[in-house]
């Protein structure tokens, strides 16, 4: 099934536009998108990877010190409500009093922070919350190794990829790193938010989702972004699936 | 099907507790909790009343001063996205910064606001978000019209009603009000939020809804909210339904 045809992608500059007139012009808050935009990125993990399906129920969710990472934060507490064991890697955790609060919340919900340690290949399912559509690189070097641990995990079968955005490390319109320095995942799942972004034109996995239902016409009319319609009252919307 | 008789029903008291302890200790903001209630009102209401079934897609959502109010507002903006053509009434805004984005987001979304004016009875579902579980009679003289307003539409049968976490006007423990002087709503839909509240026990309508999926383990286990599980990933549950 594809729906990804009919569907925009958006330049980082069209991202960055749209995120700052969902802020500024609409009204909206960060606490508000970011806690659809991680609703959205759980259902979709709900629905394209079914727990009786799963080894165990355990969820990785490795998560960036901006946006994208609160997203991952986010997801997690969705997660654990929807019967995952999810555990989180956050190397540097956001300053802010929002990230600080989602990192609360998280603990509320017994769900445990763990570091770069942890056996990677042990969690079926490891969630790339790192970076999103504000990246640039070269690659920060601190988050080398944490990219590499979630390449080797998902690369030798043991663990699937999701990518929450943009698959970290992509450049944002071109796609897969190509310098030689950057892991270069391949995620199984991608989730975009608002709208795909240049980059997921070259996403080649199984499942490529849309979430972050909450674009008003105004924004969706200026940019174009003529995405199909969401099924019911669902919070994520399947653009591709591919079997095995 | 009836889940009901399994739940705990909270006391005033214990519900402001509850909401209390969500903000201060778990790290909660209101605009997050308020976006994921708002969100399961639509969605109870999507679920309850297929646009298929209606005579038009239009939804009055009635909205009070305070929290509940905003659960309102949140809950047209979703409704919207889901092929609804909701109005709002509001007639006494919130003044908090909060109320003010909410009332923006809607409008980028081509909502409507209208007085009492409007012919209730001309929308197939009228929402009743003016009070919540902080009501305390007596009732407001500047509110009696409002809620017979929307007591004559739903009497008539030309309206069904919809109320948010408790009728309005009720005592939030002791149920429907008796004083003579307050509308007495009689809603065909409950959507409790967090848990139910003591009066829901006297509700007497087809549609028993739980939103509000949010609550840790925490608060479940100090206030012994014994819900039962919800569904997949859905954001509301419905704890029973009755045969017109």
């Amino acid at each position: 099934m594809s729906l990804n045809s009919v569907i925009k992608y958006l330049s980082q500059q069209e991202a960055i536009d749209v995120d700052k007139q969902l802020f500024d012009e609409c009204g909206f808050s960060v606490d508000q998108l970011m806690e659809l935009a991680g609703l959205s990125v759980a259902t979709a993990v709900f629905k394209s990877y079914p727990l009786t399906n799963l080894a165990n129920n355990k969820v990785l969710v490795c998560c960036g010190p901006g946006n994208n990472g609160g997203d991952g934060l986010v997801a997690a507490r969705h997660l654990r409500l929807f019967g995952f064991d999810p555990q989180i890697v956050y190397p540097k955790p956001g300053r802010s009093d929002l990230f600080q609060r989602l990192v609360k919340q998280c603990q509320q919900f017994d769900i445990r922070f763990v570091d770069l340690s942890t056996s990677f290949q042990d969690y079926p399912l490891i969630i790339d919350a790192i970076f999103g559509f504000s990246y640039k690189p070269p690659l920060r070097s601190e988050y080398r190794q944490l990219l590499q641990l979630m390449k080797e995990a998902s690369d030798n079968g043991n663990s699937k990829l999701i990518s929450v955005d943009i698959p970290s490390g992509w450049n944002v319109e071109t796609g897969p790193p190509t310098d030689g320095e950057t892991p270069v995942l391949n995620p199984e799942c991608l989730i975009s938010l608002t709208a795909p972004k240049l980059c997921a034109s070259q996403f080649n996995g199984r499942f490529h989702w849309l979430g972050g239902r909450f674009v008003p016409p105004t924004i969706i009319k200026k940019y174009e972004i003529n995405i199909p319609s969401y099924p019911d009252a669902d919070q994520c919307l399947l653009l591709f699936s591919k079997n095995n």
